[in-house]
């Protein structure tokens, strides 16, 4: 019995079947999107949207998922989260639900909705956010298009954000975050008592993990002269050791290092200072620390 | 102050901004795409939902609006029906929601889903529907892609569907017509009591129906001798009577005559047999009877 | 029972079915390719190579079909041709069947070519042109790309031209042309024996021959006052009389006439010059003279 | 010997093909793209760029060419112009250069300027009118993205616009209009003294003229009973007599009209209201006055 | 002289100039797409369909060649098979020549289709499969588009078919396999002999099988404790012997293993779990054994 | 203060973009486009023509920038010359400015166009080169499509040209090369002396230097038995020392070297013969020497 996993269908789709490819699983979309198929007899794939993913994995009808936390929370799903898909580059950054208002409304804070109508694709998410707050607002169910709905047809929205680029282009004001959401994988509750599918997710979640961690990251590798050794190693961020190798009877060491690619830019200049020769730089598919 | 007028968002936008334009009125979206504009200082439009449309008339937010009646009756919305706008060729056809099964299923009439569970996009419409066959059965409000959704995650689905192509790709078996819905210019009921307003709806009303009108009919022009006049004549529909002219002293006249688009390849034939020489076919933007 | 009407897939297709649609039959393809929709239950199309088109014409598989006389002649089919369908702009022109060899090669006739190999996608036709003459010479079937062969692959080639441009770009020069094609509609002959279906075929090839003549051609109005007539008379082309109507107690006569669009340029300046006021320019959909 | 006509390449170029091939003349870019082709042998054309055109027609390179009046202008040429070629629809507006400066600037007027550096592909064109200002301030060619230097690299521009888009978009304010500019014919000096060459260049003026005129206008027809003749033309704009056709013992009249489209939708409810049926609405290629 | 090289046109062509390009040799075709250029003057390469390669080899117009051992097989060509190039991703899968026959139809065995007629583009490859079979049957040369003609231009097709979604969508069953196909490449018996040419041949071979063997394959580096290397060791595929190298003074060792992609998703966590640490999976563009 | 600088906007802009990205930079065009944003808050960049950047970096308005050597010669600007970005693939190859007759001219140095006319896009540049020619000639601002202008409106062009293919499609021949050009870094003179400034510089062009560089080399990796290391020693090129390690009590060497990409499909071949065992190739992102 395979792993049923939903992906998720739209906006994250593209970027979730590069991150299956890049953690060694291959997605493809056929004649039946719906079951997308996978070079993995060990897992079965369902093309199902976010929004619904956390829904069905609760019910047992798929053995787990990926999908946004926001989605888990709107939907109150009662689900493990085994592992929170992070990563810097376009495509799964953490995103923001906000609650804005337009630009040149009176509103300051959530109190100051007290009695208002709100609009939100996000129902329950919102109602949960307003109780917290002690707030009574009318929240209405919004099709999609949102934010060009304040101020002519709701007082306020709650809306997901990347930049704001969207919200400041339809004159609208921040006035609270009502919710920060990253991408997880996710599964059934019983799935997980089970030995072999819990297995399979973890090794899932491993090499997801693995394959996020590598899009950041870059070998470098140089030959180091025995009398520069030390101020190579102070040049390299400490977060793991590099590897050295001593070259026999030659007065030199082969040093590689695993660096974060936003830092390269920084200390390549200093590598060279401390007397690294032949420095290269190498592109990574996956880093299992 | 402006008709304030909505127009649907989505798979409709297109068809109805071209029905706009052959009306006369240039309906453009540009920075603010909830607010396009129009080159009419007597109309202020907006882009919305088509889902929503009825719902903001009725509320008297907007005070007109195109929309499908399906969704009219989705809302339950109070609201005046100023015309229905037909229109033969593709964008404006009528469309079916309809409760379809898999094809292997069991299901034979509607009575057979009591108990079941049922995913739509129109809940509401569902709902009613089940409610006049006596039918109890759980309905679920689906976020897309209903027609992958039978039979793995629930038992039947209402879908809208235009050629029924999308339904036989994933092999599912249409038991019964929900709903018939065409597309109808709206207005709200207090405005319609407005005379300015209502003037206003009703010019767009005219000058819609001119050019849907026109779409589907064509001017055919001939020359037909004194003695074949009769002969001619009874080629012609006789929906609107011919305009004929004689032209002095020559024995002949000319003959000018609106014919459905559709009928023309049958009727040369027919007009060329009795007698009529020099036909032309020629286009029409719009036709006011 | 409708008549089965074979249409050519691929290089023809899209002017075909543009074609079809003037004539009054909107022909779409759908799911199913092979049989693409038409609005007309009188006939049913089918989409097949305008190699095979003739051949299954004359089994009596299809009733009727559009297609180039080429092919008719290649496959030596034994067809009724209906009518020939010439138009003078884009997708329907006559197209030619050429002999060609390398231009630094030393042949210059047909008969230098006898004891060589020629590359050709239309072996029958090649075969039958060299008897003849009298030549005999080996003809090889091609796949396509016939231009490339001459003359690493083989002598000489047979190949279709439009305009001569990928002869050029091959560096081949023409010794002969070895057939001139046109677009056919052919018909079966015993259903040609049929009056109902031969009615039908009729009546199709009466609207695309209109449609045909109307693509090159536009209408002239004018008003012209009574001491102007017989100049402006002469400045109109004399195929066709044109209509000539006296305006009642005016001293004016409205004038019409269809010409051939590519005249218009130069008998407008001399309309003007001869009296004429208010001349307008109109398009044509079909014209049955 | 032809006319020699120069065509503006590059942004101009799409609208000038398209208006020629309304006047009736199929130009078309093939391999050599500064000879594009043209079916008529008295027409010889060349694509260069608007900025150059009425540089060479004024040295008699070419005979007569299409180019906007500001390079004219700017290029101090001295040439005929045969006709404005004025359109109401996108591509062959009136453009305006401007003189812009940062929104939060200190300058005013021209004065303001003066001393101060100011960036334009026009430096002929602000240099003479600076002049005309008696203000002395540096001029620098620009080579493109102009409306970007300010304030950074320049304290002003001088530069073309249509809607003024551009210039709110990169935060600019219009101080003065520089120069207002239509689309021209232009001609030679010597080639407007040669009777033959100068009729072929008015040929096109009349032709360019009569599918100009047609884009922004459309035939009425209708039928009008005798009593309502008065109202009806009344309702009609009076520019050009409208054709009245009184039908043979009928009662009724046949009444013809060319009007602007935009009025349509304002006279169509007043023509039915006044009496007139039968209404049709139809388009037009050309119109000769 | 250069080795003549032929490489297949159509849809083939991607998938082996890429692999060209990963071996090192950069074909782009160019103004002549016959001879497409190749960066190295040793070689000269011939654009042609992959049905006349083999052809072409045999009778030394090309020296080798690069195409399906279908066409080798329809052709019956004798060349010298130098090399298969399986790929297991896509462009150079296998693909299988198959029997086919309507969902509904009573054939179940080759045997049936005696008597009946059968379309096929490689009428030679399907008749030596019926003799093979003693059945007797009408074979029928299709020009394309073959899994519409059943069942009603023929009874059954022999069709190439890569994932079998073409023969679904047009609801046939599959009853044979008649020919499963690689790609190969071929030289020519003679150039075989020349020992210039074949060490030129035997480069590209060894070239194209270092880069498609590095498609799948990946460099798993890692740093592993003394304790741990035997199990760790046990975990690597045995293949080939991974590089271990002690690290001076430090109880640990470096470890590198090429191994295949496909398995790195089961082996990471049975390296971790060993005891491997900073486990990185890097890219390859070739592997040589 | 980050250091202002100036990337080319226009042609040069994707490759220019590209190597940025390489070198670590992310740069990315966003609402306003004259200021791109940047990942680094020590750069701020502006896009601007390629042929304005030296004159603003001259005039100090901006600290540095990257654009080609002619527009810093065409301007004569006075400015650092920090490096020269020379790439061997597309994108940044060196180009040339010639001068250019029509094929058939009789032109054939400099000196026969004295008193002839010349258009081009450098007019500083040919006339310098004029003078140094000791010729006179007329030189005329072109605002583009240059090559197409002889012979008709002038009797040679000074162009750009990369590859020549433009030059011989409008039948032109080179009788001169008036300047070769390749991509360089500059800086503002003063800004030079700035040790921050200059620090950041400096930093910009190692690591653009270090992408380039590793845009055409690899990394071979590779087993040598202790016996065959003179021979695969001598089979790899001699530039840059390979990094031996001798893996412990195994009689076995570790190689690595960075290779042209270009030799390595000649150096494959001569390494295994000599004895090296599991060669892999792979790819690079920086190399710093």
């Amino acid at each position: 019995m395979p792993v049923i996993l939903g992906l998720p269908k739209g906006s994250l789709q593209e970027a979730t079947f590069n991150m299956m490819k890049k953690a060694g699983f291959n997605v493809q979309v056929g004649s039946r999107s719906y079951v997308p198929t996978v070079d993995d007899p060990e897992l079965s794939c369902r093309l199902i949207r976010a929004q619904e993913i956390s829904r069905y994995v609760e019910s047992g009808v798929l053995d787990a998922g990926i999908t946004g936390y926001d989605w888990i929370y709107e939907n109150n799903s009662d689900v493990v989260e085994v592992t929170e898909l992070i990563y810097a580059k376009q495509g799964m950054r953490p995103v923001r639900w906000v609650l804005a208002v337009p630009e040149g409304s009176p509103f300051k804070t959530v109190q100051d909705l007290a009695g208002k109508r709100i609009a939100t694709e996000a129902v329950g998410l919102t109602k949960r956010y307003l109780a917290r707050h002690n707030v009574t607002a009318e929240v209405e169910f919004s099709w999609g298009a949102t934010e060009v709905k304040a101020p002519e047809l709701v007082d306020a929205i709650v809306e997901l954000t990347e930049t704001g680029s969207s919200l400041r282009a339809n004159k609208l004001r921040v006035i609270d975050v009502v919710l920060e959401s990253t991408t997880r994988l996710i599964a059934n509750r019983k799935v997980w008592q089970d030995p072999v599918k819990r297995a399979k997710i973890e090794q899932l979640s491993l090499l997801l993990g693995g394959a996020l961690a590598a899009e950041s990251r870059v070998l470098l590798k140089m030959n180091v002269p025995d009398g520069s050794l030390a101020a190579v190693a102070a040049s390299l961020p400490s977060l793991h050791a590099p590897t050295v190798n001593a070259l026999k009877d030659s007065g030199w060491h082969a040093i590689e290092s695993v660096v974060d690619e936003r830092v390269v830019r920084d200390i390549l200049p200093k590598l060279r200072q401390a007397g690294a020769q032949g420095i290269i730089e190498m592109p990574l598919n996956k880093i299992i620390f």
